[in-house]
């Protein structure tokens, strides 16, 4: 696998894909008819909930740890993450026989550290702010040599994120819309790039909680914005864009809706409940987008990611 | 489909599977390298949790109103339930336009009896005792000349049932060991006589809540025993069998396997995270009994029904 150092191409997707077979799960499509009779939509889901450590983030840093040379190998990667990167990583290494060193803050639960510890990475707890998160890695990485893989700034980690819109266009004929929520907005890039693409007709809608909504404001202004705080329930989604996604963003993306706390958790209750599967709040933004805006998908024939299934189930909003 | 008097033979429960075809799903059978991890065995779990009204009940209850004469279709059909198979016969009435009458105790879960409801049937609400449900059920039957579908004590039921067994066989090829839940012994006796038939081989193993081991008991003792109270968690499972599936289970099942209120729970966190799916108390017990007993079934393939998925996600146990 090549080194990406510009937006990727389709054939680098395609490359990428094919790199990162042999090491991640094609996962389902599932449809729901009480779902598609709610929303007045026929919506198929794919279910990154089922993928390797629960959430799709293995694509991404399978990508970027298989473009590394022997010698920065030899040396590790590195990573700071509260979440499903931290595990993505850890698990990479594992995979790759390679070393792992994974910064996380104090606040992250317990279960994440332990699947990171559990995967052999060397997790270093630091305080919960950003500075502290990078400070620490910039340390690790200034004396281990590891090299630094980010959660979504990267163009690999962009493209193994592209394979799950990929997928899904592959197997569901003539979708019309495809969606994803936007935290950092690697997930939402790789999505709008197979998407315009692959099927350069559909629509391609990101969803965001109000509550962490940098990517609806930089959508709408031009400009990238930041978020005031990180308090949504949805906690994959709490990072700002980066320069890199922000650009694929405003290029690709057709629009970016909104929604409340409750609409997320009502959301992720109806899946719950009607699917029968484990899905985080993030994974929920999205159909939450569509029940606020019921007129506007009735109809319509959609692709919408559920991006993971790590959550505490002993601490269910509902 | 025939109406069923006897022990369902092959070319029956064949018969129903092509008969119900059409109104039940096809469901996933899924596998978990970290259960498999955890246990030593390779698990291959039957997913019912994604069967029409969360649950496998839909089978039998479409199986046995397959088998109605036009008449008595006309009279429309009943049945008393607190869970599943109440939604099942709503269900199944629905799809064949016919009335049906549902006695439920007023213990039931608010979402159950709406479910119901919300499926055309006309719920009609009892005091909690299997006195009242059964005083209950037999006015309606009286008054409408509707035809009584049991949850369990019924061979269309049974042979309907059956069919869950049968496709997991069907599908993957060589498993060493069956394993069911046992409430009322219809699954049970549906799983041991697909088994037995397609698979003569492996073994047939129960497993069954501490708390209400009446098959256990009666398995054991060769005398059909009764609960003496019903506090498990496993709410699908709190029925004692009755005659015709205590003659099957004895007959053809191999073992069964009590197991704790915690094993239940804990079993049932471990599919949740791991699995990524929901399923409900009685879904779990299977699982418990490889937990309870590892040595046992270490290295086997191990065909597991996964039962159903119909819990209140706001009342969980962990």
């Amino acid at each position: 696998m090549e080194k990406i150092t510009n937006i990727p191409t389709l054939s680098q997707i395609q490359a990428a894909h094919k790199a990162i077979a042999a090491y991640v799960h094609k996962t389902p499509v599932l449809t729901n008819e009480s779902i598609n009779k709610i929303t007045g939509a026929s919506i198929y889901f794919k279910c990154e909930n089922f993928q390797k450590i629960g959430a799709f983030k293995i694509r991404g840093a399978t990508c970027a740890a298989l473009a590394l040379t022997e010698t920065e190998k030899a040396n590790g990667i590195a990573t700071h993450s509260s979440g499903n990167h931290a595990q993505a990583v850890a698990l990479t290494a594992q995979l790759h026989q390679i070393d792992a060193y994974v910064v996380m803050p104090e606040t992250a639960p317990e279960i994440k550290k332990n699947a990171t510890r559990g995967y052999g990475a060397k997790v270093t707890i630091c305080e919960p702010t950003l500075a502290s998160r990078q400070g620490t890695l910039d340390q690790i990485v200034s004396e281990t040599g590891a090299t630094y893989i980010p959660s979504f700034d990267h163009y690999n980690v962009i493209a193994g994120q592209a394979t799950v819109a990929k997928e899904l266009i592959e197997e569901v004929e003539g979708l019309e819309v495809i969606m994803s929520p936007i935290g950092g907005g690697g997930l939402m890039s790789g999505t709008a790039l197979s998407t315009h693409y692959l099927l350069p007709n559909a629509r391609i809608i990101g969803a965001e909680p109000k509550l962490v909504d940098d990517a609806y404001r930089s959508f709408k202004t031009g400009v990238k914005q930041i978020n005031n705080g990180t308090k949504s329930i949805a906690d994959g989604l709490l990072t700002n864009l980066s320069d890199k996604t922000f650009e694929i963003i405003t290029k690709y993306v057709h629009d970016i809706i909104t929604v409340s706390e409750q609409e997320i958790v009502d959301a992720m209750r109806l899946i719950w409940e009607r699917m029968k599967i484990v899905v985080e709040p993030s994974s929920a933004v999205p159909l939450a987008a569509i029940l606020q805006q019921k007129e506007r998908f009735e109809g319509k024939k959609i692709g919408l990611i559920l991006t993971g299934g790590n959550v505490d189930v002993s601490q269910l909003p509902f």
